[in-house]
């Protein structure tokens, strides 16, 4: 259990002007921390506050490039290729996903891609910037390798996220996965707290399967063989060759599309070299919009509406938790451990800023 | 094991003959049978020859409209909707397709999605005509609910394939999977011999995992709850909701953006209220394709030369075993058992045809 909920338009602040202290414009702080809350409001607490610290340190460390413009190095109408520099992952990746909504709008469709950028957050975001002007959208990133291919035991792509949104009443279709069985985050969890790992979601360095999540790590960390299965788990059985393939269509979307590193050559864990890949459609290609939103809604209805399995009482779609998370934490306040609260009081001591003058705990 | 090694020229000229026959002109009679023998050659036996009788069949009964044509119906300059009039499904996603292809080659991008349609054959089919053209190529089909959402017991969503390929030397990237664990076909398979089914791949009435074939079939084909997990299985924690998300996007993707019948309600098997979305994107909108296609070849390669597990020599990319399965059938012909071999000469002598003036065995 959380020991803090902090009211979001005062942790805001506080991470805006952190941030700015960084110096960022007032924009860029903005995206940068919009991304960043999203992720909490949304309940994925992964992506959200609790990686403060990170992004205060690379900054610190340089391995961000705070005064970084991304450029635009090839563009048709429904297309752009842009080459980060090295900035900040969120405000270069709003700002290729604003192109691709842009180019859609005019054309119907847009894709942009990047490279040499750094984390951007969660991809939802991104798909979801589209869905909020009424339009598809997707969102994928490259991550250094931590995932092997089916039959293999070298990690060669990454936990690489696939993220499509489609706009629908009453909850947004936002489908938002990493093309692994589970995230990194989730393997050290389960060695925090001494649980063994399922079967299929780590392999030792043959390859095989291991619930040790210890020993995983520690052959991640030293880059030794092993690493996580793909969606699927070990086994073509399980369909392991399946989640392999989404890993794959992930990096084409990113590293390749992007004229960026893969996954395989990606270093310092992304620091500067991580590609993403973009699209918004417009839907409005097929028809009457306002039908198809009708049609899309009424499916996902359908679907939470279906039988329910037994020890089970609801059927979700995706995005339905985190439109839910999102409009509760409004008012609860966004969940923070004692040591994330502590992080943040300390980044605002090195910047110069007194958290308990922005931030308030919701009672 | 196979009794028989087909010649593919000798039963390509039969297998045209009989659709000839049915009424299909040439050029969907070349079409239909390139679909159904590509699926044999790839090794993808379950969509090959043997399922000549089954689109026999609903020719005679006319459940397949000979002298259907589709309408596009909608139209943009990177977009369609197909209207198929219940038409014969491949020569309709052939149209489709090259649509798609068309206006790839005009504009970047060309989406095309068709309603009220009937089986296609295999999805990878229609993604290799854009590779084919040195371009990136999408398919999907939706089908008959058989897939239970996580946490549900009620078919809902169909086994529904995504197909994406890529352009790539030696091998295409070609990834053809259904977004449930496992295809219908294999739970079929598993029942015939008695085997029990692997946990996670289909549930009982209740929503649980059930290893009796015999029982989850007999329970799809009564209409009663139970069906097939999606990717991912029962179960969150091996990534269940992954693969019911792709379900979902195969469905808009389909029965969605076409305006046609969702899952859920297409009746028949699917006769007549099939729905397919296609895409084609010309990789080119992100900078020079020889370098694009070079940079992904090399990709590919570096998973096939990854260190492999214990236990396996060998990592394949997807397409791969296809293409080296579809050169070497070739030469060595289709493998059919008695009974394909039985079912065609019947279908032949059902349309004044005598089987061996056509066919002739590989020795």
């Amino acid at each position: 259990m959380a020991e803090h909920y902090l009211a979001v338009d005062g942790v805001r602040a506080y991470c805006e002007e952190i941030f700015r202290r960084h110096g960022f414009d007032d924009d860029a702080c903005r995206q940068i921390v919009d991304v960043v809350l999203t992720a909490d409001l949304y309940g994925i607490e992964s992506h959200g506050i609790q990686r403060m610290q990170r992004y205060h340190d690379s900054l610190r460390r340089k391995l961000v490039d705070v005064n970084a413009r991304p450029d635009v190095v090839y563009e048709t109408p429904l297309s752009a290729v842009m080459e980060a520099n090295r900035a900040m992952g969120q405000t270069t990746a709003y700002m290729a996903m604003r192109l691709a909504i842009d180019k859609a709008k005019q054309h119907g469709f847009g894709a942009v891609t990047v490279r040499n950028c750094n984390h951007y957050g969660i991809a939802g975001y991104y798909a979801k910037m589209a869905v909020n002007e009424d339009l598809m959208g997707g969102s994928s990133t490259n991550t250094e390798a931590i995932a092997i291919p089916t039959f293999g035991k070298q990690p060669m792509l990454g936990t690489s996220p696939l993220a499509l949104g489609m706009p629908a009443d009453p909850y947004d279709f936002l489908f938002d996965c990493a093309t692994t069985v589970v995230p990194r985050g989730k393997i050290e969890i389960y060695g925090k707290r001494g649980l063994p790992l399922k079967p299929g979601w780590a392999a030792d360095e043959n390859g095989k399967s291991c619930l040790d999540a210890g020993h995983v790590l520690e052959n991640i960390n030293k880059k030794a063989f092993g690493g996580i299965f793909p969606i699927g788990g070990e086994s073509v059985l399980t369909g392991s060759h399946k989640g392999y393939g989404l890993g794959i269509i992930a990096e084409i979307f990113t590293g390749i599309l992007s004229g960026g590193d893969t996954s395989p050559h990606v270093k310092n864990g992304g620091m500067g070299d991580t590609s993403f890949g973009f699209f918004a459609l417009d839907y409005g290609l097929f028809g009457d919009k306002a039908s198809i939103r009708a049609r899309v809604s009424a499916l996902l209805q359908e679907l939470r509406d279906s039988a329910k399995a037994e020890g089970h009482d609801r059927i979700y779609t995706h995005g339905e938790l985190e439109m839910i998370s999102h409009d509760e934490k409004l008012k609860s306040g966004i969940p923070a451990g004692d040591r994330t609260v502590e992080e943040l009081i300390s980044i605002g001591k090195d910047m110069g800023l007194n958290y308990a003058d922005y931030v308030r705990e919701v009672s």
